[in-house]
């Protein structure tokens, strides 16, 4: 498991006062990077140009308490799934009181960028996706 | 069944020169907004003061083709399910060339705003949503 | 003079009520945008790759009047300032009752993306942007 | 002077393969919220219902040198000038390279969230921002 923190700010809520629904999507990805970071293996920088990339195929919310102006976040990630060609994180969204705010879950697939098909995943990264499977790893 | 034409624009892409991932949802939620205007309920812009407000139980979002700088872009949008305190909608996100790029769907519950607890949609937008509950309606 | 029709949505504001300051500068892009489609001179979706980008060198709003949820929102576009490797883009956000809510102004450098060195624009660009100076044009 | 520390995410980079203009000035409020918080007056959650509010009247960026997805970002921060109804914050983003890659300021003001009216600075925040004015300090 892998944890981020974070806080919400104003260019994350709407009129509505709390969060606004997409911004978990953001935050969500925003620590997923952080993880790959964290296990050697951050997003290139040329994307654009890079041969295997990591597009969403699926991605999920559940809203379960509201995300306020100010509080502190605690998102926590995993790979819930490893295929040769696919993976799915889950991401739990925990305010300072511990209560779950949200969850969150994509299914990313490898994708060969000259040909917009699908392709293994390399194998670095799945090895170390694969030492961070469970939420208590 | 409801549509919506836009544009996507450089605030909704990302370095890997596709749209980012969480954009469709800002989409999709201002082509509701715009099928509430249409509908005649607009939301209220002191959403915060309002009695009842709509947020968001659920998102998901499938995505199927790469949408791009400049791609013109059609969302349908329909209330799949309508109940006392809820209600579904589907969005369909079509390219110009009638590819569906994504598939959209939110459910949205009817709280109150003081005190937080799910209530009762207004009769009213009941109605209305009624009226447009088919894809093909 | 370029007229840009949009609705200020929910994922514009923030917690305060109104439009996100930050927001009126993806509008402004956005109508920019339209405007190049207008003159024939979209942007290239495949950006990374085009050999001549236009990033901003400078950008300013001046904020004037509230803009809130559903505020139809016009924005006039206009190149104040044309030299050979730069220009100078105005915009007025005004509200329905024509009410000035912001003025924005960015200045744009052509850029080769190659060598990441200043270059000139495309003649045919100048051209066209030449057509377009005035806001009485 | 304030520091926040962030790091450039798919979020805020567009197909151009580099940060969109705008998001700086996403990451400029968040670092002014992170120095309201460190200052002891963080922006109040409820910020719709708060008797003062503190909107920007003005905002500028200059772009110096691209900043791409995971480049880690220093983001320093003070207050440059104070008045008794607004004041001008300027915001210096570093690269780890120690390259100024954006110069933003940003020029609030007092606004009694009722009348919409300006009004004055509330004593504590005048004070705290007027022990942390300079660069040096």
């Amino acid at each position: 498991m892998f944890t981020y923190e974070t806080v919400v700010r104003l260019h994350h809520t709407d009129a509505a006062g709390t969060i606004y629904y997409a911004r978990v999507f953001d935050l969500a990805h925003a620590a997923f990077e952080a993880f790959l970071d964290d296990i050697g293996h951050p997003l290139p920088s040329a994307l654009a140009a890079h041969p295997v990339v990591l597009p969403i195929a699926h991605a999920t919310a559940d809203y379960r308490a509201p995300l306020r102006l100010n509080d502190p976040l605690r998102i926590e990630l995993w790979v819930e799934t490893l295929s040769r060609r696919s993976f799915e994180l889950r991401y739990r969204f925990l305010r300072a009181d511990g209560e779950l705010a949200a969850g969150v879950r994509t299914i990313h697939v490898a994708v060969d960028s000259e040909s917009g098909e699908s392709t293994e995943l390399p194998d670095k990264l799945a090895e170390a996706f694969g030492r961070r499977m469970a939420p208590g790893d």
